[in-house]
Protein backbone atom coordinates (compact mmCIF):
# COMPACT_ATOMS: atom_id res chain seq x y z
CA UNK A 1 0.00 0.00 0.00
CA UNK A 2 1.07 3.48 -0.87
CA UNK A 3 -0.20 7.29 -1.43
CA UNK A 4 1.30 8.88 -4.13
CA UNK A 5 0.64 11.87 -2.17
CA UNK A 6 2.07 11.16 0.55
CA UNK A 7 5.56 12.99 2.00
CA UNK A 8 6.35 9.85 4.25
CA UNK A 9 5.51 6.84 1.77
CA UNK A 10 8.67 9.21 -0.26
CA UNK A 11 10.69 8.76 2.32
CA UNK A 12 10.32 5.83 3.83
CA UNK A 13 11.39 4.92 0.13
CA UNK A 14 13.79 6.41 -0.42
CA UNK A 15 12.48 9.23 -2.54
CA UNK A 16 12.85 11.97 -0.77
CA UNK A 17 16.11 11.96 1.24
CA UNK A 18 16.34 11.71 4.66
CA UNK A 19 18.85 11.44 7.93
CA UNK A 20 18.26 7.97 8.03
CA UNK A 21 19.22 6.31 11.48
CA UNK A 22 17.78 2.22 11.05
CA UNK A 23 16.26 0.52 7.75
CA UNK A 24 14.84 -2.65 7.57
CA UNK A 25 12.29 -4.10 5.40
CA UNK A 26 9.13 -3.00 7.21
CA UNK A 27 10.29 0.59 8.73
CA UNK A 28 12.65 3.36 7.88
CA UNK A 29 13.99 5.27 11.37
CA UNK A 30 15.00 9.08 10.42
CA UNK A 31 16.01 12.23 12.80
CA UNK A 32 13.17 14.89 12.66
CA UNK A 33 13.97 18.14 11.09
CA UNK A 34 12.03 19.85 13.59
CA UNK A 35 13.14 18.19 17.03
CA UNK A 36 11.87 18.47 20.50
CA UNK A 37 15.52 17.59 21.53
CA UNK A 38 18.59 16.98 20.24
CA UNK A 39 18.22 13.27 18.44
CA UNK A 40 14.44 13.64 18.12
CA UNK A 41 13.63 10.39 15.73
CA UNK A 42 10.67 9.19 13.95
CA UNK A 43 9.71 5.02 13.43
CA UNK A 44 8.02 5.35 10.01
CA UNK A 45 6.55 2.41 8.47
CA UNK A 46 7.19 1.87 4.54
CA UNK A 47 3.85 0.88 3.96
CA UNK A 48 1.13 3.53 3.90
CA UNK A 49 -1.27 3.49 6.96
CA UNK A 50 -3.01 6.97 8.31
CA UNK A 51 -2.54 6.05 11.71
CA UNK A 52 -2.74 3.40 14.74
CA UNK A 53 -6.37 2.98 14.33
CA UNK A 54 -5.68 1.64 10.39
CA UNK A 55 -1.55 -0.06 11.61
CA UNK A 56 -1.04 -3.59 10.77
CA UNK A 57 -1.35 -5.72 14.03
CA UNK A 58 1.68 -7.36 12.73
CA UNK A 59 3.91 -3.63 12.24
CA UNK A 60 2.15 -2.34 15.17
CA UNK A 61 3.84 -5.59 16.95
CA UNK A 62 6.83 -4.56 15.44
CA UNK A 63 7.27 -1.03 15.51
CA UNK A 64 7.05 -0.73 19.58
CA UNK A 65 9.84 -3.85 19.69
CA UNK A 66 11.71 -1.39 17.43
CA UNK A 67 10.92 1.94 19.70
CA UNK A 68 12.78 -0.20 22.16
CA UNK A 69 15.60 -1.26 20.23
CA UNK A 70 16.22 2.10 19.07
CA UNK A 71 15.70 4.28 22.14
CA UNK A 72 18.21 1.88 23.82
CA UNK A 73 20.85 2.33 20.97
CA UNK A 74 20.18 6.00 20.50
CA UNK A 75 20.49 6.63 24.95
CA UNK A 76 23.96 5.12 24.49
CA UNK A 77 24.89 7.19 21.52
CA UNK A 78 23.44 10.70 23.27
CA UNK A 79 23.90 9.69 26.38
CA UNK A 80 20.87 11.41 26.99
CA UNK A 81 18.97 10.38 30.77
CA UNK A 82 15.25 9.10 29.27
CA UNK A 83 12.74 8.99 26.33
CA UNK A 84 9.44 9.88 25.66
CA UNK A 85 7.76 7.68 22.94
CA UNK A 86 4.85 9.61 21.11
CA UNK A 87 2.51 8.75 18.76
CA UNK A 88 -0.56 10.73 17.37
CA UNK A 89 -3.75 10.21 15.83
CA UNK A 90 -6.00 12.55 14.09
CA UNK A 91 -5.78 16.50 13.75
CA UNK A 92 -7.04 17.19 17.30
CA UNK A 93 -4.14 15.10 18.88
CA UNK A 94 -1.55 17.09 17.01
CA UNK A 95 -0.78 14.46 14.03
CA UNK A 96 -0.01 16.61 11.03
CA UNK A 97 1.61 13.93 8.81
CA UNK A 98 -1.66 11.17 8.40
CA UNK A 99 1.13 8.52 7.52
CA UNK A 100 1.60 6.21 10.72
CA UNK A 101 4.50 7.76 12.67
CA UNK A 102 6.31 7.28 16.31
CA UNK A 103 8.77 10.02 17.88
CA UNK A 104 11.05 9.10 20.19
CA UNK A 105 12.18 11.83 21.83
CA UNK A 106 15.84 11.96 23.51
CA UNK A 107 15.61 14.09 27.18
CA UNK A 108 18.18 15.39 28.83
CA UNK A 109 18.17 16.99 32.73
CA UNK A 110 16.77 20.46 32.77
CA UNK A 111 16.33 20.11 28.65
CA UNK A 112 13.03 22.61 29.26
CA UNK A 113 10.97 20.32 26.75
CA UNK A 114 7.31 19.98 28.23
CA UNK A 115 5.65 16.50 26.79
CA UNK A 116 2.94 16.65 29.22
CA UNK A 117 -0.54 17.68 30.75
CA UNK A 118 -2.19 19.59 33.50
CA UNK A 119 -3.31 16.89 35.59
CA UNK A 120 -7.15 16.73 36.02
CA UNK A 121 -9.71 14.12 38.79
CA UNK A 122 -11.05 11.60 37.76
CA UNK A 123 -14.61 11.73 39.18
CA UNK A 124 -16.73 8.94 39.92
CA UNK A 125 -19.42 10.19 37.57
CA UNK A 126 -16.90 9.97 34.62
CA UNK A 127 -15.74 6.71 36.14
CA UNK A 128 -19.03 4.70 36.03
CA UNK A 129 -20.25 6.46 32.73
CA UNK A 130 -16.93 4.62 31.25
CA UNK A 131 -16.95 1.74 33.09
CA UNK A 132 -20.51 1.00 32.19
CA UNK A 133 -19.98 1.95 28.53
CA UNK A 134 -17.43 -0.46 27.93
CA UNK A 135 -19.14 -3.05 29.55
CA UNK A 136 -22.05 -2.63 27.37
CA UNK A 137 -19.70 -3.17 23.88
CA UNK B 1 8.44 -10.60 38.24
CA UNK B 2 7.43 -8.56 40.56
CA UNK B 3 8.08 -5.32 42.77
CA UNK B 4 6.33 -5.50 46.28
CA UNK B 5 6.80 -1.72 46.50
CA UNK B 6 5.03 -0.94 43.07
CA UNK B 7 1.96 0.68 43.40
CA UNK B 8 1.40 -0.49 39.46
CA UNK B 9 2.35 -3.94 40.57
CA UNK B 10 -0.73 -3.98 42.95
CA UNK B 11 -2.74 -2.50 41.11
CA UNK B 12 -2.12 -4.51 37.86
CA UNK B 13 -2.33 -7.60 40.85
CA UNK B 14 -6.10 -6.25 41.79
CA UNK B 15 -4.98 -5.58 44.90
CA UNK B 16 -5.19 -2.01 45.09
CA UNK B 17 -8.93 -1.24 43.23
CA UNK B 18 -9.17 0.85 39.98
CA UNK B 19 -11.24 1.43 37.25
CA UNK B 20 -10.38 -1.48 35.37
CA UNK B 21 -11.30 -0.96 31.45
CA UNK B 22 -10.06 -4.64 29.85
CA UNK B 23 -7.79 -7.50 31.51
CA UNK B 24 -5.96 -10.26 30.55
CA UNK B 25 -3.41 -12.82 31.57
CA UNK B 26 -0.54 -10.41 30.87
CA UNK B 27 -1.96 -5.97 30.80
CA UNK B 28 -4.34 -4.51 33.19
CA UNK B 29 -5.98 -1.22 31.48
CA UNK B 30 -7.39 1.52 33.78
CA UNK B 31 -8.58 5.24 33.98
CA UNK B 32 -5.73 7.48 35.10
CA UNK B 33 -7.30 9.30 38.51
CA UNK B 34 -5.14 12.11 37.20
CA UNK B 35 -6.26 12.36 33.36
CA UNK B 36 -5.47 14.94 30.93
CA UNK B 37 -8.69 14.84 29.02
CA UNK B 38 -12.11 12.61 29.64
CA UNK B 39 -11.09 8.68 29.15
CA UNK B 40 -7.37 9.38 29.85
CA UNK B 41 -6.12 5.88 30.52
CA UNK B 42 -3.61 3.58 31.10
CA UNK B 43 -1.90 0.28 29.76
CA UNK B 44 0.07 -1.58 32.51
CA UNK B 45 1.93 -5.12 32.48
CA UNK B 46 1.23 -7.53 35.03
CA UNK B 47 4.73 -8.12 35.85
CA UNK B 48 6.97 -5.96 36.59
CA UNK B 49 9.39 -3.67 34.36
CA UNK B 50 10.60 -0.43 35.06
CA UNK B 51 10.70 1.12 31.37
CA UNK B 52 10.84 0.05 27.86
CA UNK B 53 13.82 -0.28 27.91
CA UNK B 54 13.47 -3.33 30.32
CA UNK B 55 10.40 -4.40 28.93
CA UNK B 56 9.99 -7.55 27.55
CA UNK B 57 9.92 -8.05 23.43
CA UNK B 58 6.77 -9.89 23.97
CA UNK B 59 5.03 -7.68 25.90
CA UNK B 60 6.04 -4.29 23.73
CA UNK B 61 4.69 -6.24 20.97
CA UNK B 62 1.89 -6.95 22.62
CA UNK B 63 0.94 -3.90 24.17
CA UNK B 64 1.21 -1.98 20.64
CA UNK B 65 -1.79 -4.09 19.64
CA UNK B 66 -3.77 -3.58 22.76
CA UNK B 67 -2.98 0.33 22.43
CA UNK B 68 -4.55 -0.19 18.76
CA UNK B 69 -7.65 -1.97 19.58
CA UNK B 70 -8.02 -0.07 22.98
CA UNK B 71 -7.82 3.31 21.16
CA UNK B 72 -10.73 2.02 18.44
CA UNK B 73 -13.08 0.85 21.38
CA UNK B 74 -12.57 3.64 23.51
CA UNK B 75 -12.86 6.15 20.42
CA UNK B 76 -16.15 4.77 19.77
CA UNK B 77 -17.27 4.99 23.53
CA UNK B 78 -15.77 8.25 24.27
CA UNK B 79 -17.08 9.95 20.78
CA UNK B 80 -13.25 11.68 20.74
CA UNK B 81 -11.54 13.28 17.71
CA UNK B 82 -8.20 11.80 18.20
CA UNK B 83 -5.84 9.82 20.39
CA UNK B 84 -2.06 10.34 21.72
CA UNK B 85 -0.48 7.16 22.65
CA UNK B 86 2.51 8.22 24.93
CA UNK B 87 5.18 6.42 26.92
CA UNK B 88 7.49 7.99 29.19
CA UNK B 89 10.95 5.85 30.32
CA UNK B 90 13.03 7.93 32.96
CA UNK B 91 12.38 10.87 35.61
CA UNK B 92 13.74 13.51 32.73
CA UNK B 93 11.22 12.11 30.49
CA UNK B 94 8.66 12.91 33.14
CA UNK B 95 8.17 9.37 34.40
CA UNK B 96 6.67 9.13 37.92
CA UNK B 97 5.98 5.48 38.52
CA UNK B 98 8.64 3.41 37.58
CA UNK B 99 6.56 0.41 36.28
CA UNK B 100 6.43 0.33 32.31
CA UNK B 101 2.93 1.98 31.08
CA UNK B 102 1.00 3.60 27.65
CA UNK B 103 -0.45 6.49 28.24
CA UNK B 104 -3.69 6.33 25.93
CA UNK B 105 -5.00 10.44 26.19
CA UNK B 106 -8.30 10.87 23.77
CA UNK B 107 -8.22 13.93 22.04
CA UNK B 108 -10.94 16.18 21.19
CA UNK B 109 -11.42 19.26 19.30
CA UNK B 110 -10.77 22.45 20.80
CA UNK B 111 -9.97 20.59 24.07
CA UNK B 112 -7.23 23.05 24.98
CA UNK B 113 -4.77 19.85 25.69
CA UNK B 114 -1.66 20.19 24.98
CA UNK B 115 0.79 17.74 24.09
CA UNK B 116 3.45 19.23 22.14
CA UNK B 117 6.53 20.59 22.10
CA UNK B 118 8.39 23.26 20.44
CA UNK B 119 9.59 22.81 16.91
CA UNK B 120 13.48 22.99 16.57
CA UNK B 121 15.92 23.04 13.62
CA UNK B 122 17.73 19.84 12.26
CA UNK B 123 21.19 21.44 11.50
CA UNK B 124 23.67 19.42 9.14
CA UNK B 125 26.68 19.78 11.91
CA UNK B 126 23.95 17.32 14.48
CA UNK B 127 22.72 15.55 11.99
CA UNK B 128 26.45 14.49 10.60
CA UNK B 129 27.24 13.74 14.29
CA UNK B 130 24.56 11.51 15.03
CA UNK B 131 25.20 10.04 12.04
CA UNK B 132 28.49 9.10 12.34
CA UNK B 133 28.18 7.73 15.46
CA UNK B 134 25.45 5.33 14.79
CA UNK B 135 27.44 4.30 11.46
CA UNK B 136 29.88 2.98 14.63
CA UNK B 137 27.96 1.48 16.58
Amino acid sequence: MRDDNCIFCKIAAGEIPSATLYEDDDFRVILDIEPASKGHALIIPKEHYANLYELDDELAAKAMVLAKKMITKLTDILECDGYNVLQNNGPAAGQTVFHFHMHLVPRYKNDNVKIGWKLGKLTDNVKEEILNKICEK
